[in-house]
């Protein structure tokens, strides 16, 4: 019986997302590298295994998985009872929490965060233009969230409840990518948010994992 | 014992989105109005409920939930045993795919359909000029989409398998505005995607849901 493969690429956010839930479950994986330099993500032997073409993708046996956030769920179910209970799954009131700042950091995080990054590191790489005017926008957009963040983590020691959970982890890799800007500030002059930020970008499996996050040269 | 309170407008995709979870489960409910047009999800008593200032919010007893796909979640779990299954809890198996289509809805369909809608329906409500260029991008962008769902539900009847879930649930109120743009042969012009809309569309759950949905004049 093969183990889990997981195709991706370590300097993706999203397949960083996904390695870092692997450890956090200590759960045995092997990476397949699928190279976005060389266009293997748009290869029908990629495609066959997620049709819209984007990075990770998990085997596990007969399934494939594909979308980051659905990988780390299928994960933390699957082996809920060793490692880091990522899903709080004994509880339905811990785990909607869980859900529901998953839910802020795809729908609210994310699509604030995402063009900073895009703008600020992969233009350059392309020999595109840096769009300040797209990062100035967003960057006032993150300001306002982290408010609520900030207000968040002063009632609760992680966003979730006083837990570490995949609401957390699911905020790793593109924030430590954003704290590599010249804009961190936003983070670090928020006391609760630094102290969270801190706290779980400095957890040994994360730490792993972002020695091989590197999209500047 | 109060029942469930979902704050929103019906209008609203989000809200919507929950009403029709809520009739598919059969759970009684207590629909309290948030008038967007006078900014009342801007306000103190409403920002207590979802510090995003966004609708709907879900009110539980002492539980307050908010994001739309946390409350749908949260209603298939807590009522497992009534309506329709969802989520699929007996398989993990099912239960995986039907996460990863929700995540398709909500990182692939939906960042491309909300702009078109956006830019069709609300702009000229606002006193704004449509951006003509936004529209025929993100309409490029959705005919390559709907063609992997075209292939897709050429091997299952509905999106995570031969059952009707979550997965395409999600996807009736922005599909629902988007049908009513000049660019609904997109989905027509697809014989398997179109099939699939009319199905889904046509379920009663939905359709009362969607008397409600206008906005426009």
């Amino acid at each position: 019986m093969a183990g889990l493969k997981l195709y991706g690429m370590p300097m993706s956010s999203c397949t960083a997302r996904v390695l870092t839930c692997l450890h956090e479950k200590e759960v045995e994986f092997e990476l397949v590298s699928v190279d976005l330099f060389t266009d293997q993500h748009k290869q029908p032997s990629f495609l066959c295994k997620n049709p819209f073409g984007q990075i990770p993708a998990l085997e596990d046996g007969d399934l494939t998985i594909f979308e980051s956030r659905a990988i780390t769920e299928y994960i933390s179910k699957k082996y809920k009872d060793q490692g880091t209970d990522l899903i709080r799954h004994e509880s339905l009131e811990e785990s909607t929490m869980v859900k529901v700042w998953s839910e802020v950091e795809a729908h609210q995080l994310n699509p604030v965060l995402k063009p900073i990054i895009y703008q600020f590191f992969v233009s350059p790489m392309q020999g595109k233009t840096t769009d300040q005017a797209v990062i100035n926008e967003n960057l006032e957009k993150l300001g306002k969230l982290l408010d609520v963040y900030e207000d968040r983590l002063g009632k609760t020691t992680y966003l979730a409840g006083d837990f570490y959970s995949l609401a957390d982890l699911h905020h790793l890799p593109y924030l430590f990518y954003f704290m590599k800007t010249p804009w961190s500030s936003l983070v670090n002059e928020r006391v609760k948010v630094k102290a969270w930020w801190e706290d779980i970008s400095n957890r040994v499996t994360f730490k792993k994992v972002s020695e091989a996050m590197k999209i500047w040269n």
